[in-house]
């Protein structure tokens, strides 16, 4: 049965959601229009307001709708710690662990050159200049302890030595399971990885 | 962290999906706004254009884009032949199996007095008159195989034999697994069942 271009297009859209098959993109289809039209509308304008206006940090890169996010914006934020981390997921698990009250810089990504990801994507230079330009005293390697987020690390520790030579530099501790993602970790080991976190 | 309010109700919105948990809401969220903004603007304006346009076939209660829904309009469907189902996610799951290519009327739910709905909520007085008026000769009943599904092909059964015992009255055949739903059987066995079907 074809169930009509406009139905058609829902299911298609939900399929573009990662993790949803096409058995499920029905499902929440029927569901929605059948017995909850508000949801509908509710999620899809939040789809569209979001789209318009969320954008990215002009000193952090995470997403926000403002020029400069509310943690950057925040006078009670630690300059003199700047955190790296690879995505707005994994800033936020780190902001729910509690144990932090510094800056972030977030990557957008790590390094990879075999997708094209290298320095010059994750905006290197611009991390040096702020890692570099004298508020810092602790620069915190908060990437993914995966094989990228490793070379990731390495690469950012080698880079801010060659200029700064005595900037403090650590990384989480290794209370993270190795292999991880920081965003499917859970807070409390999050929390005893960043008091444990060590020299670079 | 505080996400800011347009990305907070966006991730709410998803929320509101079923088995949508917070973890994943925030995941698709992230992912829709870091990765594949087209995405969510394709699924933002499916969303209200379905909410805005979608209703139910005046005939067979349906979902669909037009007065009249397509499989109640086509003429090379077996008139003769009524297919009541529960509801259109159902009704999909018939259609699929190829079985079937006579015309519907779907319920929109069951009989379940515990939640207030009885004959009047599923509209079974329209039923009963197009069972009736002289063009079906044969009302399949597939509702559900559990309690509340038996029950409701029962009251319809009676209902329909009070007016014209003569009507040829069917249920799917038992290849249907006892206590599952239409909606999750897999197409073969539906398919099965159609064949099948038995008196009731």
């Amino acid at each position: 049965m074809k169930l009509g271009p406009t139905l058609d297009r829902l299911v298609e859209a939900f399929r573009r959601l990662p993790g949803i098959g096409p058995r499920t993109a029905q499902r929440l289809t029927f569901h929605l229009l059948q017995h909850d039209r508000e949801a509908a509308v509710a999620l899809g304008e939040a789809l569209l307001a979001a789209a318009r206006d969320i954008r990215h940090c002009a000193r952090c890169n995470t997403l926000t709708e403002e020029a400069i996010c509310a943690t950057c914006a925040n006078p009670r934020r630690d300059a003199g710690l700047l955190c790296v981390v690879e995505s707005p997921a994994d800033q936020l698990t780190i902001e729910q662990s509690l144990a932090y009250s510094g800056l972030y810089f977030v990557l957008l990504g790590r390094l990879s050159p075999l997708d094209g990801i290298g320095p010059r994507e994750l905006q290197l230079e611009r991390l040096l200049a702020r890692a570099t330009e004298g508020t810092v005293r602790e620069l915190i390697l908060a990437t993914s302890f995966t094989p990228e987020g490793d070379a990731t690390a390495h690469y950012i520790t080698e880079m801010v030595r060659a200029r700064d030579p005595q900037l403090k530099i650590t990384r989480l501790a290794r209370g993270v399971p190795a292999g991880a993602e920081l965003e499917y970790t859970d807070v409390n080991t999050i929390a005893q990885a960043m008091l444990d976190r060590r020299a670079a």
